[in-house]
Order: C-alpha cells, then structure tokens, then sequence
C-alpha cells in the first residue's frame, strides 16, 4: 500500500499522521511546494504582530521529524505537477533542480489549500503589495515593517485574515486602514452585527472605509504606495496586505480531469473520495456540504481540514469513516472584542428564501455583580414553528468562543431554541450566570415562538408610520439622558408604566425598548396585558446604537 | 388568581418575577424570613474575599424594586410556619412584631433553600464558627476577618463553598487550612482529577488535611480555636467556616403533609409539582431526576433553581413547562484552576454499578504555539459499545468552563464520544485549536471503543507483575532526566522505537507512557502492528504524577 499526499500543511499533514497511526506498513509520501510542512498559517498574524515571537515557534513540524516519528517521507520545494490516474502516478518537479521525476501511488489524498486571490488591478504587481499565505510571505512582510516601523498600511478585505492583520500591524505601530468593498466586515456575521465591531475597529484609531472597492495603485514621488479606490478615496501606504479572500487550488485536479462544483473546489463526498476513487481530497481546495443548508460550500479553515485530512486517511486505507457536513463555526480575536458564528446568517437564509426568525440579545459574560463583565450580544437565527436553531452570532470582549462553541454543539445536535432555554450550563460568578447568556437567548427565541413576545427588529424602526405607531422608551431618565433617545421616542420609565397607562393613546401600536431589550420586554407583557398593541424592540436601543454610530461614520454625507 | 411564593431567593424571585410577566393580574405575595430578597449567595466568598468590594453589589433586588417593577409584595422577616392545605392558607409569622396572620393562596410555590449542615460536635457552638448561606453569614464573617487580619482559619469541607472560602480568605491574609474527611475535595469529580486541585492547594500555602475528620472544637486559652480530629490533629483558628454540605429545607413541607422524596428532599413531578397540586417546589430543597442516572438526586445549584422557578410559575399560571432532569453542570475557581463537571462520574458509575469507560486527556486550551497557553485536563466517561457520554470532568487554568458548557450541551443531547470528535469548534490561536480539547478527548475514548487503542489507568498499574508487564517510557531522555520514571519503565524514546524493536522481550505486554499520552499513543501504534502485546497509559505520566504527589502529600508514612 502506497500513500501519496500532496500538500504538506493542516490536511495533508493531518492525513499523513493518521494514516500512519493506521498502517505501520503503508508507504507514505507526502509532498509540499514550499520549503515549510505543517507550519502553524493561523499563527501568521500574530507572529507579524510580534505576540508570537519566535519564527520556530511557527513550525509545527519537519520532514526530519516525520520522518522519524512518523517514518514517512515529507518532500518538500516539491511541486506535484500532473496526476496520471490511468498509470497510478504522479509527475513531480523538485524546485531546486527543476527535475521532473514520477511516483507511483496506490490512493492519492489531495491538500493543495486555497490561495490568495490577486485581482488584475492596475499597479498590483508592486513590491509594496502583499498576501499571507505562508511563512516566506510572512518574512518578506515583516522585513517590511521593520523598515518602516511607523509608516501605514492599507489592508483590503475585511475578513478573517485582514482584521488579524489590523489588530497586529496597529500593533506594531503602523497606522491602519481597512478597505472593504461590502457594507461590512466579517461576512459570516450579519451586518447588525459586524456594526459592533466597525465601531470597535474605529475606537482603536482604524481608519474604516466601507463600501468601497480599491481600484488602483501607483507608486507615488515620495515611495510610498497610494491605494486608489471607486469612490475616489486616495490613501497611501507602506504596505499594502492583500486578503480579499482565497480561491481554491484546483490546477492539479482539473487537469487530472477530477471533477469540479458549483463553487469552484474539487468535488468530494462524504468520505473525501473524489470523482476518481483512489484520489481523495481535502481542506481548502475541496467543496463540503453545509450541515444546515445542504448546500455545497467552500469552508478554508484548518479545523474542518484537519478532520477531513484524517477522514481521508481512514478511507484510503479502507476504513469507513464519514465527513458530517460542516457547521461552519469560527472565530476571530478583533483587537479587544472576540467575533464568532456558527451555521447560517440571516442574509444566507433570506438569499436561500427559507423562512427565518432572529433574536438579539445582550447579557453580560458573567454574574454582573462579579467585577470585569462585560457585554455579550447574540443573536440566533431560527425556524419558525420548530424553533430549530439555523445558526448563530456572537460579540464581545469576553466568553464569546464559550458561547459560540456551546452553540456550535448544539446546532449540530439538531436542537431547538427551546432545548437552549433548558440547556445546564456551568455557573460561578467569574463564569457565567445562573441564566447563561445562551439560555437568554433562548428564552426570548422561544417566547417569541410561543407567541409571548412580539419584536420588531431595528432596520423595521425605518418604516413606522407615526400615526399608527408610537416608539415607548422605558429606560430611567439619567440612562436617556446619557445615551439619547431613538428619535420620535416618547419617555415612560418602565417602573411608572402601570401607573401612567391613561396616558397612553390606545388607538396606537406601541414600541417598547429599554437599553437591550429585557424591561421593555417587561413593558410589552404589561401592554399587551392590559390591552394594548406593542411590540418590542430586538436588543433594544444598544442594537439600534450600533447600527447608527456605524452608519454616520461610514458615510456621514449619507447618515 | 392568587400566588404565594415561599422564599425569596433565585427559585422565588426567579418565580415571582415569571409569574407576574405572565399575568399582569394575578395576585403576587412573595415571603422571605431574612432581610434581603433575591440576593447574590453565589458571591458571597468573593464579597468576603474583597474581589466584590461593595455589599450593595449582592442585592440584585430588593421589596421596594419588586413592588416597583413587578408590582408584587416582597414581604422580608416573615416566616412561613404553616400550610394549611385545606383552606388554602398559609401561616405568617411577622419576625419583627412576632405576630402570627395568614394568607390565602389558589397557588403555593415553596422554595425554602437549604441550611448549612452543623453537626453536633463538642463546641459546635462557639462564636468563632461560622456557616455561610446569607448576607448576615457574611456579615458576621466579615467581621471576624476584620478583627484578626492575619490570623488563620480552618475550613471544614472541601466542596464548592469551602474551597471558594480558601482561596477568598487566603486572599485576605489568612492562613487557611482545609479539613475534608474524604479522600478528595470537591466531590462531583473524581479522584484523579481531584489530586491535580489538592497539588494546586498546597502550591498555593493552603494547609490540605484529607482523610480526617473534625471531632470537637475547644476555645483555647489564647482565645483561639482548637479544631481537632480524629487522627489526632490539632488545628489553632482565629475563624472556621464549617462547609461541609447543606441539607433541604423540607420542615414546612414535611409538616403540612407534602411527600418527601428518597434523598430528603421535597418530591416534586417535572412540573416541580408536590404531592398536592396547588403547591409547587423549586430550588435546593427539592428532588429533580439526573438526566443520566434518572435517579432522583439533591442539587443546591443556583442555575438549577432559575431555571425550576421558572417552570413552576408556568405550571401555577396554567402554563405547559417541564424540567427536562438535571445534568449537575457546574464549575468552581480554586486559585488559578478551575474545575468543572458534568453527567456522572466514575465513582458514582461504579456505584451503581452500571458499565462505563473512562478516557484521560491533557491539551492545551489553545494552540501551543501562540503565548500563554495551559494544560487543560479533561476525563470522559462514556457506554461502552454505543459510547453514549455519562459524564465529563475538566479541570486546568483556562477554557476549562468552556468545555465543560458544550460537554454539557453534549451530554444533553444525548451525544457519543463518536460526535465529539466531529464537532466543529470555533478555531483561532488565542481560543482553541484545530483539534479542540474536546475533540482530543473524543478521538481517544473513540479509538478505545474502535479497538484501535487499548489502554490502563494509573491505578491499574500497581497489579502489574513484572514478570509479563515492562513499562516503556518513551520520552525523551531530557524529559526522563527531568519528571523522572515511573518506578520499572524501560526507557526508549519514542523516535527510536522501530529502529531498536528487536530490544523488546516480545513475551512482555508493553505499556507505553509519555508525558500526556499522545507520543505513547504513536508508541503503541507501532508495537501492536510490529506484533507486540501493548497498552497505553491513559493520561500519561500526568496523571500518575498527579496522584503520586498528592499522596505523598496527604500522608507520607502510608505514601
């Protein structure tokens, strides 16, 4: 039995481990372009950022010790360049020597990853301009920084890899701009959300541009890089880092005749088996079915090719071994906040035209009398009728990764908003809460469905009709005093609600809100009750904030 | 409509409250013996440790906020001394008029609490001994730390009270010694995960007494007490805080007739409905059903309590709610650990006599190569054959409350150690890693049950005979030199393993260690594929250190 693996990094190596916890027989090969097997890629940013401080600390591994833990042969600068699947071969170039050589295999595991994507823009070819792939973009970018250690940087693309890079180029003491051609940063969030963390972004001294797509760049009299962009921003630059996301490396498989998807990636089943079934593959470059869509996704992120890499293993070495479908969970660490999703988002859903509810909700991380809590905002994303949980959106600066990960295990589970409100979560006071977040988010998913609760969310604020409808904010007057009102809002502290209820004009739909949501839940029970039609403002005037402070400052000609 | 509600702490206030969103008519009187409502009890050792620096932080409500808000009355120094079931009434006593009335009900909900257990030990009365269930405990505690800043304490009990009383008193100054009868603190874990809390304790200065028991309490002439024991110590204490467990509140139940469960609890159906069904009961005076064992159980858990209020004031409104059974979540900091736990352990499994197995791993709580990262320890328990998890421990210095929440999710979901290993956990250096701690665990009972890893546990090691057995330490030699052996091991170091094979007495089961178990893992891969009889250590020389140096610690003459 003879294991070829292409790709040395999270899949590949992944693969190669298991395969020869598996078989102390086979042979294995695994081969890697670059000079670096299993290198730590997540840890790139950080590494810049010069939190993680030594560059070895960034290799995971080596070929001498797989070679000697693992008894396999990890040949790197070693690009695997065609797959003959009718000979059982592969045609390899060694990049030193620039010889082609073959290998023969019995399965092949595919783990070429993704790579970044370089759109054909004017000036793009400058040296100035920069992805983060691998170790040797990270060297040729902190040789940059260190020779400006107070210049500026431009990062275009407002993801995972380019938030990483603000947090740690401002830390290294370059001033940063983001440019993001959506309306927001972080697509697996939505947009209510991602708000939280554009005004984070902008507290920090990030220069935040939005809704704007760069278009140029031209080396300019001084040096440095001007970044040229559609709505006639110039900004210039130091450095510019690249991270508008990846594209599959399909090169190989496509002209091995391996079937594509619809996305773009290696289609793959269950098993990580490819058209062709000796040929297996993994990790960035493949397509896998979204758990709660069904829909085929691509999904580059090292968790899921980690497990794919030894779902693989097991497979071509003859065990039964399934990929369940991906949940689509992740994190980010945004300077003090953490961000994190699980499973689909409202605009996923609304874009797939499935029936969704949502509910916001802000809980500190832990007991509020217990010193340091700080606020949690979550919001889920439900079926109506079921209650089944579709996914679900975290932010704040602590316990966000508890939550989402609580989450995680419990969409995968196949649970309900009502199994959150239940669900037994670990109580102390530096923990959590008696009612965990999780469960808060619960209870209100679930009284909207049980028909105890109607909320209107904030983007629904816009088209109030002020003869029918009448915002009620029931803060205490200091609280309004300090944040400000939603504007047309009429002040009724909740605690005088009962008693000023004559005031109130009946013939009119009443919307409560309070800070986040929780007393004018309380005011909405007693309208409701006493006969009046109200609803609740979702996450209250903090949800209806965050959107605001974001849009003025995104485009205040257009606030 | 009108609802008496006995008690008005986290189940009563968390009742009260529910009730009155759910019915802005009915009648609401909600009674309370002590002086405060709806009070933080879960904060009280970190008022009394300074962390929380003022009272007022305790009081989460208070009568005039619940009249205000919830429009009900919190009626505090008044006793409910009588149900008379019949007219549907209860007896008052006004504790500070001393005066008697009743007060009529449609519906009761009792949620009493339960009472620190006081022994009657010789000198159990003395002034310098305290319990601590409420703010006038701490009050009281409080006091006595203020008059003796440096003196010493002694806590008698090592459960989740007593230990957040030692760290919070240690904390203040004091030198505090822990006197726990068991061999373990902290009993909803095991043994071996409780020795890494005992080597912590006296890392830490705290005096640890274990196996021994308090007998009397004497003043002594310095004015100080003597705590003495059944092993013939003697411990000087200026303050004891006796924590050695609580005991339902079940008087008022059990004198108006009301079924009591089994364990001493009231008996209450997943409606938290009593024997009669106009009287409801929540909180730590009840009985609930383990999700796991389907046992009834006493669980004096404030999240618990939240959650059983709730129900019941749905129940008493007409409202369809039910307790879905308990699965004993909970967590506590003990210095810089924590330690968590969920479902049933292996004691409690062995007690009941029911098959389970048990994995042992060590992670670190994120990915190692980014700064601070720590050992998290967690133990599985789970069915043999369908895997089916039964309980989890944790327990480490960060992310343990982490994963004990989406184990406990988990568990509730009726999970395998099978899924565990596929669930897709938020991945990001600060925050976990591509395989998550709880996916370590997971591939590691998984493989047990595959039969692709067969595993001892530490105190499986003291019946080995070496005439059949040969340890195999495969660290290497630097680590060896470093931790030491355990007492026998061969050393051969993982790398050298297939090169030096014809070393082995292949007539020998091998049992391979590591420091964690993962390298052993690799070890025994190869030696049962080379044909060798072997296991693997589960937990590594981790855990078998752990319990070693507590045992040393505890009583060095049996050590």
């Amino acid at each position: 039995m003879k294991l070829v693996i292409v790709g040395g990094v999270a899949g590949g190596a992944s693969a190669a481990a298991r395969a020869r916890r598996l078989d102390e027989q086979a042979e294995i090969v695994m081969f890697e372009r670059g000079e670096f097997v299993s290198f730590a890629n997540c840890g790139l940013p950080y590494y810049l950022g010069g939190e993680i401080e030594k560059r070895d600390e960034l290799m995971v591994s080596t070929p001498e010790k797989f070679k000697k833990r693992f008894n396999l042969e990890a040949r790197t600068f070693s690009e695997v360049v065609e797959i003959d699947r009718k000979a059982g071969r592969v045609k390899v170039k060694d990049r030193r020597s620039g010889e082609f050589y073959f290998e023969s295999y019995d399965k092949l595991i595919l783990s070429p990853g993704a790579e970044p994507i370089r759109p054909p823009l004017p000036g793009i070819e400058l040296d100035s301009i920069f992805c983060l792939r691998d170790i040797p973009d990270a060297d040729r970018i902190l040789a940059a920084i260190e020779a400006k250690k107070s210049g500026s940087a431009v990062i275009v693309g407002g993801g995972f890899i380019g938030l990483e890079m603000a947090e740690n180029l401002h830390r290294r003491g370059l001033a940063v701009s983001v440019v993001e051609m959506m309306e927001q940063v972080m697509a697996p969030l939505d947009y209510d959300m991602a708000a939280i963390i554009h005004n984070h972004l902008r507290e920090q001294g990030v220069n935040l541009v939005l809704r704007d797509a760069v278009e140029s760049f031209e080396r300019r009299r001084d040096g440095r890089t001007a970044v040229r962009t559609g709505r006639g921003r110039e900004l210039a630059a130091d450095l510019v880092i690249l991270a508008i996301g990846v594209k599959p490396e399909t090169g190989l498989a496509a002209r091995a005749g391996l079937e594509l998807g619809g996305r773009g990636g290696i289609l793959v089943d269950d098993r990580m088996r490819t058209s062709d079934p000796d040929i297996f593959a993994v990790g960035d470059a493949v397509e896998v079915r979204n758990l709660v869509s069904g829909e085929m996704i691509l999904l580059p992120l090292a968790g899921p090719a980690n497990k794919q890499g030894r779902i693989a293993a097991d497979n071509a070495l003859g065990r039964e071994s399934r990929f369940a479908g991906a949940a689509g969970t992740s994190v980010v660490r945004i300077f003090e906040l953490t961000a994190a999703g699980v499973g689909l988002n409202e605009k996923t859903l609304a874009g797939l035209g499935r029936p969704h509810l949502c509910s916001f909700t802000h809980s500190p991380d832990h007991a509020s009398y217990y010193p340091g809590a700080e606020r949690l905002s979550i919001k889920l994303v439900f079926e109506p009728g079921s209650g089944k949980l579709l996914g679900a959106q975290a932010v704040g600066k602590k316990g966000v990764d508890k939550r989402i990960d609580v989450l995680a295990a419990s969409l995968s589970a196949g649970m309900t908003v009502f199994d959150l409100e239940r669900l037994e979560l670990a109580y102390a006071p530096p923990f959590g809460s008696a009612r965990d977040p999780v469960n808060v988010a619960g209870f209100v998913a679930a009284n909207t469905l049980r028909g105890d609760h109607a909320i209107v969310h904030w983007h629904e604020l816009e088209g109030l009709d002020p003869e029918r409808h009448q915002l009620l904010d029931v803060r205490d007057p200091d609280e309004l005093q300090e944040a400000g009102p939603i504007p047309g809002a009429l002040p009724l502290p909740l605690d005088e609600l009962r008693s000023r209820l004559s005031e109130l004009d009946r013939s009119k739909t009443f919307i409560a809100y309070c800070a986040i949501g929780l007393r004018s839940y309380l005011a909405y029970r007693i309208l409701v009750q006493r006969g009046f039609e109200a609803r609740n403002l979702s996450g209250g005037y903090a949800a209806w904030a965050a959107v605001q402070q974001d849009r003025q400052a995104t485009d205040p000609k257009e606030g």
